[in-house]
């Protein structure tokens, strides 16, 4: 692949080459890994893992989990295997290469804790640049078959987290219902207090019957800066708690 | 009816007779009041209405609207309108007794700009208090019957206002979604900054395609007053903008 960009996350913790085009993982992935509630000897499920920025995350945050995840673009599955073992992650980490919106995907998967997407998107109205275009044709799969794709791999008890833009939130919360998961929480991402969220993550456990929480969220910026919860995410990889 | 108490709301400009015991009108019908975008002039509805505290501060805050309310309770019914007169609003209220469950209450419904409810509610699994059990009875509809009975009167582009607990966040967003309202707007009430929320207000527009949008919301208390932003829609009427 021509045009692989090496970058570095959490603080340098994480090696990620990711394609210098297309949907580029950012402060979503890393926000997402922060969310997932794993410990230590868990099995976790990534779908849509592009260059793997979320697993590696989360594998750099909570030593010894085991991971699986899918992707549907070979290139991309080629750079996640590789980016597993640049982080010294080979034997951790399974990729597999499938599409979510295929039923039979479903049957593969192992049984997992916990279980983890940032589905792509793109603002509606706006179709994406040519050069990303195939990557965004996963923007076809709505939200819930990402929730039953999930919904096949984690066990009774277990959490499912989703990052999504805020315009997506009643999306999100009907999919994760309808597969069945419950006591969903709702944590706002706010650009800075006082403004609206772009992004929400939405956490919830399987056959979970709890209430709805809505969390007080995180300030990602504090004037100029990452206010301090939000550096000690993104470079010191602190977890974001969901109570 | 004994054990009426007689309140003010809204600093005063608000005087409201209502049950000593059951569910008694607080804040949470005023926030409601003041997030509903009417304009002098334009026709309303609120569904649940009880003693009418927020309509009556609707009204309050934008003279001239023209108010159909419902409420099941026949002493409630008394209520309210005894209420709208005491206000000066007599020729302005018309109370209805029915049911929101009930389909043929929606045919008698008027064509309104503008709809709004504060379904009641029990914390899941504590039975009601038995001094308050037939109120509790109201919490037997499932949201989905407040948001259809809204549908039936609110016009197109109309608005479609709830306040409820930010338990039943899912529950609301979907209601209002399967009934035709669209552009959700939610409004988290923090009971101070850095809190889960307990309420939030939902607000839709009755064929709405935009985005979902998750705002800011409002902190209720700074320290152990209220803030002063809460202080200005509790005592001084001010509006709660959704934006």
């Amino acid at each position: 692949m021509t045009g692989v960009t090496e970058d570095r996350l959490l603080g340098g913790r994480v090696l990620l080459r990711q394609p210098r085009e297309g949907l580029r993982a950012g402060h979503d992935a890393v926000l997402l890994a922060a969310a997932v509630p794993a410990a230590s000897g868990d099995q976790v499920l990534e779908l849509g893992c592009g260059s793997g920025a979320a697993f590696l995350c989360l594998a750099a945050r909570v030593p010894g989990i085991v991971v699986t995840a899918v992707e549907r673009e070979p290139e991309l599955v080629a750079l996640a295997r590789e980016n597993a073992a640049l982080n010294g992650l080979a034997d951790r980490v399974t990729v597999i290469e499938g599409d979510i919106a295929d039923p039979r995907l479903r049957r593969v998967l192992p049984r997992v804790a916990h279980g983890f997407a940032n589905p792509p998107f793109w603002p509606s109205g706006s179709p994406p640049p040519v050069a990303l275009r195939r990557a965004a044709t996963h923007a076809e799969a709505p939200l819930g078959a990402w929730a039953d794709c999930l919904a096949a791999a984690v066990q009774h008890r277990g959490s499912a987290t989703l990052i999504l833009p805020a315009a997506r939130l009643s999306d999100g919360l009907r999919a994760m219902g309808d597969a069945g998961f419950g006591s969903p929480a709702l944590m706002p991402l706010w650009p800075r207090a006082g403004m609206p969220a772009k992004r929400v993550i939405l956490a919830a456990r399987r056959g979970g019957k709890g209430p709805d929480r809505v969390l007080a969220g995180l300030a990602l910026h504090d004037g100029t800066a990452h206010g301090p919860a939000t550096a000690a995410i993104l470079r010191d990889g602190a977890a974001l708690e969901l109570g």
